[in-house]
């Protein structure tokens, strides 16, 4: 099956210069990130963990830019049947697909242009955010007119039922108060509260209802965009991912998830510890129903135990009340913009939030880096927090990513050091996540790939 | 708690003399309306089945309308707290409550004009369908740019979870493939193919999704817009409602429910089988999940046993394929276009379809004239089905309706005369659906309002 | 030729009756009415001052409405070619023709309804405001949204290339302030403010610019809409346009012009001296190029040896400034703003201004009406204002009104008693108005109308 | 006097990166470019020949990017007042500075990438073009969705009232039917048709009428952008400029000019002329008033004298026929389109028209360049056509461009050499143009730049 699809959203018109660029004889990577982001946005209806069995799945599928007098279409060679609906495709995934094709066109013309910025430390900073800059800006995503409104919510992909109706009822009162929705694209938490936000806009009758999807390449396939993202922006790797997280947030709901979730609590810390953010306003809310309490109130202890009392300033838990969830964050909304204005900050886009190169630098979870991490208190709290973090982005690419499946098969589990009392603190984390089935998606046995060595 | 609303949607300006007609002191029948139907509204979170109650817990609720230098203005006192937000009224009740102001001043202002047209009864037909229409086009609800693209959906305000999924699913494809949704507008079926179709609409980022909710001043306090209806439209009597209903639909789905179900079912049939609408492209498919067949089979049964085989060459019933049911209303929408653009007719509103008077002049449940229905099959299919359908009215009145509610307690149940054949028929199908809690939202016991005398 | 014109901008759906209302047999004086405005429309791009010869040259010309599927066409026999671009109507006539059909549906529908109203005094008063309410509100020209910013111009349709340009550069200075134009709709004055501000607005990027037309079926053929107008508006008769002008208004500004311009003038100030409007805001510049000077000192002579020196405080004469007129207006709509939402009225219709029915009633200028005209100065300013206007009104009828042409034909020249000093000034300002060449386009000799009998 | 300007239209978000590019000192080229366009478009309302008068008239005048919480704002420093209305800035000129803005960075950033590209020939050509594509499409210039409509009409910026009228009628018969217009942006012949085409917009109620300005940096200040102007871009130099002007048209008109006319003339004639382009579809017409019928004439016998009769099958004289000028360039539309598709190419960009390089590389009017052209008959009529355009722009920047002027007063007049024949023709044109007052704006005496070396 042969299918052409025109643009919708995003590109226009090509040169042949670009549609050369995406030939796939001409750079055959380039090809290749092109084809499968896109066959994970037209499988987005299916469900699976494992980008592997997505691929091997659809290894006929191919893709070709075409330019037409209308500007670029897409040909599809056996695409998923389930993109479409009665022989037309889903607009949604019609959109995505010009998504990624503008995402990846756009980060390889600039890094073509920059040349790779990974030695340089002090320029790289610079460079790198404004990469992330330009990228959202390239997908219109920094709106100008608009006052802050955008939560980012976290949380993992593999949820219960419980929980996944509580995100969606703080999606809701979220929804109600005309708040936007960004996530990280996949099912799960990344899904509920937009569900439920659609219904809360509705309700007002809001009409710009914004649903921002945040990927990166070597995700996308295990969570591909949900059926509400109507903004998908594919960012070149986690990290750059995280930053835009940040850097577009107005404010942060954490959800129940797994180890990604730890991750990403961590990593804020890293950011908000860090004496430079004294002053940012960016309101900080771990909240789940009242059966997920108990992991908030172990994620709390990790925390505490690890980073110190003042981490605990950073973040509210509240427990079942989606109402007051959603009351706070709007109500914070002054306050972020009062601190923009007074910045002189764009109301879109966090320049004024400092992020620590090791923060910023992507995280190769070789088994040797992994090894290398100083999990040690000897640090500042906001240096340890990053060190956490990376030891966790290194456990969720061994359990969902290509490269860390790959990696495990072939040299065994990872093997983490550090202070005892740490990594004593972080087993009991890690194994309370198993216990919670928090690790996988429902229906697959859990097998750790990693080891502590106390 | 007295608070000012201002319009959303559809009022604008208004003159002094309207103004004063909707004073408390001017005409207490128009304003009693105009503040009950405003209640109704705010109070839409909310499920009652007794607009009695919903009366006597807001006694102290009272509404005015202002003159401002912007228009109109309405001024609420001790309105429904759940009608807020943050102390700001939620937009879809904003607008739903200036689409009461609407139509209650649109329909008063041509029925003063026109004056009443009871007993005329050629004229009268004509003048029926051109309020209707004007009704119609007043709410802005008739587009003309539009192609056929609505579905009528009707069903029961209560149905099981199983039922409530199934229509959402039904929506959900109808939402995938562009198609509009009209409901009676309160819970249960008149819901859930609309929260289907919000996400399928928003997976084809189809922006211009219609939700119409058409009500009527006697039942919207007991089913009250839910939240997604964007186009409320207040009807003056039952019988106006079901024609707005069949000239505005281009299909019409039938999902479970109960006796106001079959009223309609009847409704249909009694202009379907009218030799006159012979050549009419009008589908209707009645449908349900398997759990639901049970009720079909035995709707079936009762329409070939009183109504004759031919009766079923008007509607089709689909079981538990809710993609099938949405593909045949599809591919269905060219034949009607075509079949509007040979006669003539507009696309928005089927001027041609031919409605007996019978079927649409007000039906009024009296104890008298239900005994004087004549139910005997000694007459054209479609007068006995206009006869079935008054049957069934009065005892939707007898459950739900003030005023049916008051006259039964007054004088007991109505007595219903007619063929015994048909009334076996009838009690059999009546006791069917007490017999599955069809008669009354779950959790209050069921008393008969009828009695078949043979 | 026959065409076939799709609805723009106004109307859509049409019922049986109201369709039925216009056909030519039904209601010859209805036909005949919608048949000439919609002739006028076509002829926009002629000039012409006599409707007789513009009817007598299209004798041929028909206009059918017929129901279609998408909503109504309106079928055109043997129109005039000039309305047309390679066989396609202009797009402006075509929303006018809509304009026309719209206004001449509600404006019947609306006068059946209420019934006439010529003999009760109190009550026609609002009723007749209310109409006046009804027909710009059912033209959608009330915005609510909008912030005071409508100038009314007036002025003569037939003025020298000097006065055109400098009307013309008032109108660009009020395009650049991003104030909308509202005319009589005819060439001349009617036309140079909106060319002007056409390209203000252009240049201030401003899209939304109305260029709104008031005209009435006696004068719509010899004045018939600009190509600029965006909003036609057919009132029913002059007084109600006269009365649309001033309530649709938050300033106006009075150009050179002849005796209609004179009899504006006189009409507004009956308005703003009567004592019951001491306190409206409502500013009113006359204004005109250098050469023009002389114009204006003669009428304001005329006012103040007539009215009396307290007039003048109601308007204020700028000469060749047109940059000043344009910033006074500007500066001016804070106050109109401010005056409107203290007294609670409306931004867009000024209800709170009184007119007296002296100035609201019909005039018509039969040769008895005429002669019994009160021009004494033993009475109030502002009746003498109103029945200065009346013989000012009686005159225009005689030179370019059909009714009044065919008067003049048969009874003679209209006689005007009154107080000599009086009848002197305005003897001296007729005659200069025909020295100056003001009585009609030029080409043709002008023949008075009108004797004063001392 | 210190005013900030907020964005609109084009830029929103600036990087760091971006605003400290145009610091002052930072890179003190970049920064004056920016400054002297910036002066030159908020001084668009007055005219002047000349830049260097326009520079010294504002040395105070000084411009900075500052970034803010809404996106990036411009500070101007002692601004020409006229770009000020009541202290406001024009919208028009406020969208233009920030389309300076935006072309001057992208420019610059692309130039910065791609690195210089003056000496690989091969190369070259197609770079050039598709900077060419990346200006325009970054400015946003390209739709997409647009039928072929876009007329570019050249011809001069120095016309008299005669001419200017005739432009005007062109340009309204061109409106009426819904055509666009791209011109050079500054007066005469490069505003009339769009004052023409902006009422014919209007009256067709066709509001995403295009006005297109294309300039460049050393033009911009003698030809400011017109206030109808409402996309304004800046290419990088003359050669990319009329490249721009040829890859956008469906269709060329030109009126009448001087010099400059002629060039373009000349550079489209060494274009369609070129083999490669025998098939291409590009209507051209030269046309103006009964008056202007000798210029066309000489021009017409100096192109058949030099590249022969068969130059004149790529272009039609019309005279003094507005309306059939507008007809021919609708009725050629269906076969531009049809073209385009055929080939595959974007209707919104020419993508196949071969332009060879030496009309593609900018040529640098050095008295050396200018002895050096190659103006004999023995050569491709395409290359000779070529060479004349170069020998003519070199006299346009002799009459009016900075550099131009300069190297004349320095040097003494540029010394062409060539065939007698053609000289003698040249000669008898350029006189001619000298004689018709074609080589400067009125009122300033025209002291000729060059000398022909027979």
């Amino acid at each position: 099956m042969i299918t052409q699809i025109s643009p919708l959203g995003s590109m226009d018109l090509l040169s042949q210069l670009e549609v050369d660029m995406l030939k796939r004889t001409a750079s055959s990577d380039l090809y290749q990130l092109f084809r499968n982001c896109s066959l994970a946005v037209l499988n987005s209806g299916s469900q699976t963990d494992s980008s592997q069995e997505l691929l091997s799945r659809f290894e006929s599928f191919d893709i070709n830019v075409l330019r037409r007098e209308r500007g670029v279409k897409l040909e599809l060679i056996n695409p998923p049947e389930e993109a479409f609906v009665d022989g037309r495709i889903i607009r949604a995934l019609q959109a995505n697909l010009f998504a990624v094709l503008r995402d990846i066109l756009f980060v390889n013309g600039q890094i073509d242009h920059a040349g790779r910025f990974q030695h340089q430390h002090v320029a790289d900073s610079v460079h790198i955010t404004n990469l992330v800059f330009s990228i959202l800006r390239n997908a219109r995503a920094l709106h100008i007119g608009e006052e802050p409104n955008t939560v980012v919510c976290w949380g993992g992909h593999s949820i219960n039922a419980v929980e996944y109706q509580y995100c969606r009822n703080v999606g809701s009162q979220l929804g109600l108060r005309e708040l936007n929705i960004c996530t990280g694209c996949g099912p799960g938490v990344m899904e509920a509260p937009m569900k439920g936000a659609a219904v809360g806009h509705a309700q007002q009758r809001y009409k710009e209802g914004r649903f921002i999807g945040l990927t990166e390449p070597s995700i996308i396939a295990a969570e591909p965009p949900n059926p509400l993202v109507n903004e998908l922006i594919i960012m070149p790797d986690i990290e750059k991912r995280l930053e835009a997280f940040v850097r577009i947030a107005h404010g942060i709901i954490i959800f129940p998830g797994g180890v990604g979730t730890a991750e990403e609590l961590l990593y804020l810390l890293g950011i908000l510890m860090n004496p430079h953010n004294r002053d940012q306003v960016l309101p900080l809310i771990l909240t789940g129903p009242k059966e997920s309490a108990d992991y908030f109130r172990v994620l709390d202890e990790f925390i505490v135990g690890t980073l110190g009392d003042e981490a605990r300033q950073h973040y509210s838990i509240i427990i079942d009340d989606a109402p007051e969830v959603a009351r706070l964050m709007k109500k914070a909304m002054p306050a972020v913009k009062e601190y923009r204005r007074e910045t002189g900050d764009a109301y879109s886009f966090n320049w004024a939030l400092r992020i620590a190169p090791d923060l910023q630098m992507p995280f190769m979870p070789s088994h040797e880096n992994m090894a290398n991490l100083n999990l040690s208190p000897d640090q500042p709290a906001e240096q340890l927090a990053a060190a956490l973090r990376r030891a966790f982005s290194g456990i969720v690419a061994g359990n969902v990513k290509d490269v860390g499946i790959r990696a495990i098969k072939e040299k065994g589990p990872y093997k983490l050091h550090g202070n005892p009392e740490i990594m004593r603190r972080m087993d009991d984390l890690l194994q309370g996540f198993v216990a919670q089935h928090r690790m996988k998606l429902p229906g697959s046995a859990y097998i750790p790939c990693y080891e502590i060595i106390k």
